[in-house]
């Protein structure tokens, strides 16, 4: 452990996310990374518009491009006198910039403000991670598809508030967890496509801008602003804004939203995992369950776990980024600051969750035998709300209720089957048959629309993935 | 106060709502209207698809209509029991269809779950207070375009980290409060549209229906549940939806996630007017500030004050329906109870919050001539930035940044006026004749793009407003 | 419904915590009979003090106990253009003492401020309420204890990430409920007891009645303001505050976290009952679940449901009064009027969890069978850790654990249980004998300390209720 | 950047924490080094009851010094599987001690659980950053003392709702603000004390201990857990619990309810210095307020903007906390894990705003002068209270509402001082002599019991620091 600062976070507390695509994707190197191909957009669209030497821009791609020129963690240190660490980078920038090329120095960052770079660069961070979110949804929304197909008719208990209700199937619970994934992939998309870039030097107005166009002799645009922003936003690959935004913090908010939403809804397939995962239940296993050496018998529901997790962590996280929506002034003192740690830690807790949850779609090992066991627990009465529906209209609704409920508490106090009991109640042995009685308590031909259901909801298509930037 | 139940909620604590339309339009009453609209739909429907006798259906929806026949606060104690209010509704109801029609009396709630009543009714009531909700932003957004409009170049310091930085322009403030408030009608108006009636039966199979159908002898038709949902979303007025959704909880997660959005956004406004109200700024202040008698010169900020106590809450409020969509099994034990206190709170909040931003908006007093005073209290220092630009052009970079730096100083200390400082800097003295410097230091000349940004933003439409319900 | 204004919420949405004293404790009525009381004890000081005459003490403090004079919705309109109820209600106290002596009148509010009289008001509330819950938590512990005390010895399977892990006993496991509501209760009477008075004036300094008193002719006294605090908080029964805190937000703070850690506390319970309810596993009712009459085998946990729900929200609205703590100035504008609907509802939700814990703990019934039952869901596997301790003593780590391992294989394939299969182990059945290994699978012997700490944690002492005020 | 692992974080998004002795007390490596304390102290506690040789401590604790043994971000990537770190790390554990003393070896982490050592190095890294924040906020609260002391009548504006109220001092302020720190060092040092070790075995019976004891021949003793747990509480330093608390959450509900309370505390004293500083009101500066080269008149209240925007994030990582209270059975699926970064980031965002504190208040930069200013805002306004209280005696409550009305309208409109215009007001001028009007209208005598409220604010002594661990 030398080289290990002792203030690292290297992933120790965070198996959700330790390894995953979108941990290296939102790592400090990421954003310092990010932060550099802002400056350098940043440069190039002035070049592009005339405002700077188009060598100029050269030498700044190139300097930035140089990632390992950075040292992230004295950027780190560096950055807490001034409270945000594009100041520190600018410095290493020109720096790196004005040893093969001087003149080529002073462009850097010219008439930007660090929250143009630093939240650039958490677009582009963003973007990077929800392309890789996207895909783990799109294979969770394929897997969960599948079992769904494939367990379209597989007999489940329905249960309501902890009990057994009613039976459904196995393929419409599928298809309610892939409905979910596909929400949150339309939520998420919608999203990623409307990340901007963030160009408003010192307070908003591209000011700072027209000054170096004036300092250079340029003639007066009051279109210059636009103009940028149209440029710079080109060159990061992101959307254009309408206005500068550093204190219209839509964006951020809308990824608080499409966060935490993506994180409950991966949440409720894990919730129904756990419980359908319980020893006494046992109707679903992972695929590769954590074990324990000393307790053969148990094989944890790991990834359901750490999906859980994750989706108690999102909404405290998003309630940070919608409380920074009231961010005063021109730059907020505070409100702006707090969003970088709950921004980042949400697109991490949700991109190891949605690498979970593919893996848990994936592998997931589904019982039927033990869900048909299980739908017999209650003796048959878990078809009693047809039997009272039928026999209401039999022998009229009050007398059906009664004979129902004395045939049912015999059902459970005696271990008897519903059927048997109700055939030990004359009034519902003269008006049907046995055969017609078994075929009634038959929880098989009780799941009501559930086909009809799974079928309309797997013709909903997927999301198709964003272009990745 | 003798007939004042001492459990009563009257809004005393929430001046911020009190006596909104929202606030009426989401009280207890409203609830028990939704859910009789939400029992009468559904008798509707099934007599529709031929399920049940029109007579039934006319016989439900009567009864139903008569809402002083419900007693509120006596449904909520007898909710206890059962853990819901549908449950004793439907018993009142269902006395009251049987005192005309005691045959449509056994058609009330059949086949329905008190989920299907509930969620239905929530739905009714969001989408009945959005629709207010929505037209009050619509008159906040009018009237900031109209202050955008007209201080199209209204010169104000533009504030980051609490300091002054460079001038910006009131219009291109009021045009940033503009854009979150469409942003925020934007999410509503698209949740609105969304919101769906709820039907699914006892575990979202529908199968209560088939059965009834089975018992009154129809043929099996495995369609029966798809064609209900459509007729009864179609008898509610709300959206079909694809799946019984008690456990795939996007509706109610969207609902938060945009109210919270909208109380941000309305945050903003109301932060920005809190600051700039203050006694030693001074640059707003509200149509009708709460006054003391004991202190005259005092106006307080109420409106923005009510808002920006709104704006604290409501990300809590979201992260707790957030929180609901990890939602177990057919129907939740908490997670959907734990959905009405907030998601009624967060309607009424935004409510409140949208009433009393229209207010603030319609009725703000800006005071230009003040903003202009705030804008000197640097000496002139507001513009530093567009000095060391133009300077730098013309005697090199590090001497612009000493000579600046060495006036700044003198302007600070001394209580003059940059320009004079500078005039005395020889260096910039010989580089720039005097009356250039002067315009240079001119606060009223460097406001970059701020006016061609605020003419962009205000191209930008209004969403236009839903149906109402 | 006619006499139902729209706005009201009567608990409809609440049956968590509607007809409970708690609701009556804090509903608007209560904080106008508390907002009174405040103010007849500030009359009151006053007079102890000289400071104002003995008979408007009594007028006043009179004809604030007509609490059937003030119009609770009127005042909650009435709040709207000041932002606050106290304003109408001074207004309505002045007048109705004026009717009886015209020169009291001039007393009623005298030197304090609104906050003044809302504080102190919610903090009368907020014990009164406390103690309601105090005792209920009293009552949970109490039936607790006899659970854990009867149920000492009682098996049931240890779980761990859903699985079952190794034996334990229902003793212990009430007994850690018994011990988080012992927690709870010492939080909330802590707090319960440093409740304070506020007073301070328009800004903290108590300067008004400074003035009142030279106005009277008083010669000057540095120390009325401490005397006056001493005197009011007296008057109340509330602690005296060592300064005015009006932003400084200690005792809402503290609510806050406090009446999150009961939630959370009843919470555990509910989230076990609500599990060991579930329907395979049975091991644990209600005494009296909620029912259905289309499906009478369910009993639904519906006190355990409510419960979960309350502790599902109260972590977000304590964030809220977390949240204000960062209070600007000497009143700040929003923190404040934040606080008051998220502190009422964190006492009801609480409240109403206590009232279903007691209800729950009390009525809960347990089987003992069915854990027993559910023990061998494993084959005997349960207790593998205690064969891999005393295997490993007798024939090797490597050796035992690789026995231990096919033999559970078997078990679970076969069905057979797990002391046949090793008896088919011949290292196994070498080491031990048959009586002594089927002794080493009976999970009745593999407890541990179980017995041991639940005597220890049922010697721990009920918290002393605080007294009433 | 080439030894950065793309996925790390090195506090680049974290300027209030990166560098601070807690950040490094609450890294990862911290971590690691925390658990194999807990693994050490462990076999230590069986040694010391004699069920481990003495030398298989020995061993163990040798092994476990070796921090440099141990690969955090392969641990971290090992983790995965089984959801925890521990796993990973007993391996690797086992195969250090198994270098020198392969009988020791066997030792490792017997009997224990993860969650006993994860648990355990979870309060070893809190108590250990608890001290270091006790130390800052003692810091904090000395300078605080002296401001308080120094401008024990130091003038300056009460403001409440934004706007100027009152006179009050600026030594009420900084009391204010240190009674907050003192009262968070109070529940950070109580919950402090009571960090207990974990240790429970697979399911909180210490069964396993049991086990191992009897396979080594050990007699049956029911209170061998107790003893164990007394022991190992001594090693590791922590209180002893009364119980196993793997799903009794007290102490980390706690940890979130403190640390989310001192967050706000030291958030209240950074949004007073951030409105102080505004340009208009310039009252205060922080001693090395961040720069700006472009804008040379900037200085940014940096410390206070940390400090602010961790206070915005505390109270929603507390809700975390809070809500993993209701964890389910003897160790829950998900709710445990969600406790892991929440708790650690919480940590470190209040160390961090707790050294920021420090730095803040002792680098305090006060400008009584510009407060006196300030205070002349409303031309005498300020004291109207006062001249209310004192002309309504002298001329009747209405008279002099009017004249001060009338007056107070001159003062504003016209730009004259307070005093004069009520010169012009015959009944005022009747009544009082100018001088004693000049007096009255004098704010220096307008602040109540601000002095002796300073005075018994200072009497309350400071917390103790806890023994360092």
């Amino acid at each position: 452990m030398p080289s290990t600062d002792p203030a690292e976070d290297l992933g120790l507390l965070a198996p959700g996310q330790a390894g995953s695509p979108v941990e290296a994707a939102t790592g400090d190197a990421a954003y310092v990374r990010a932060m550099l191909d802002a400056e350098a957009a940043l440069t190039r669209a002035q070049a592009a518009l005339g405002l700077a030497p188009a060598e100029a821009a050269q030498a700044v791609t190139a300097a930035a491009a140089r990632t390992d020129r950075y040292d992230v963690r004295d950027l780190a240190l560096r950055a807490r006198s001034g409270g945000n660490p594009v100041i520190p980078l600018v410095a290493d920038l020109t720096a790196a910039v004005a040893e093969h090329d001087s003149r080529a120095a002073a462009q850097v960052h010219r008439g930007a403000t660090s929250q143009d770079i630093l939240d650039t660069a958490a677009m582009l961070v963003a973007a990077r991670a929800l392309d890789i979110v996207l895909a783990d949804l799109a294979r969770t929304a394929d897997a969960l598809a599948r079992l769904a197909a494939e367990h379209r008719d597989t007999l489940v208990a329905g249960r309501t508030l902890t009990q057994h209700a009613v039976p459904t199937t196995f393929g419409l619970k599928a298809a309610g967890w892939r409905s979910l994934v596909l929400d949150a992939q339309d939520r998420l998309a919608a999203v990623r496509t409307a990340l901007p870039a963030q160009l408003g030097g010192a307070a908003g107005t591209l000011a700072a801008f027209h000054a170096f166009a004036e300092a250079d002799g340029a003639p007066a645009d009051a279109r210059l602003g636009p103009a940028l922003l149209a440029a710079y936003a080109a060159e990061t690959g992101l959307a254009e804004p309408a206005l500068p935004w550093h204190t219209l913090r839509t964006p951020v908010a809308d990824l608080g939203g499409a966060l935490a939403f993506t994180a409950g809804a991966l949440g409720k397939l894990a919730a129904d995992v756990l419980l359908l995962s319980r020893t006494e239940t046992a109707e679903l296993s992972e695929g590769s369950g954590g074990g324990s050496s000393a307790m053969p018998h148990k094989a944890n529901p790991v990834r359901a776990t750490l999906i859980a997790a994750a989706a108690r962590q999102l909404p405290a996280l998003a309630s940070v980024l919608y409380g920074s929506l009231a961010a005063e002034d021109e730059r907020p003192a505070g409100a702006w600051h707090a969003e970088w740690q709950p921004l980042r830690l949400a697109l991490r807790l949700t991109g190891g969750a949605a690498r979970d949850a593919a893996e848990l779609a994936e592998g997931l090992r589904v019982h039927p035998h033990r869900m048909r066991d299980n739908l017999d627990a209650t003796e048959g009465l878990i078809v009693s709300e047809r039997l009272a529906a039928v026999l209401a209209a039999l022998i009229g609704r009050d007398e059906a209720r009664q004979a129902l409920s004395r045939a049912s508490r015999r059902a459970v106090e005696q271990g008897m089957e519903l059927d048997e009991a109700l055939l030990e109640e004359p009034a519902v042995a003269g008006a049907l048959p046995e055969d017609r009685l078994r075929e009634l308590t038959d929880p098989t031909h009780y799941t009501g629309s559930a086909g009809a259901l799974v079928d309309r909801a797997l013709r909903r298509p997927g999301a198709a993935l964003p272009q990745p930037i």
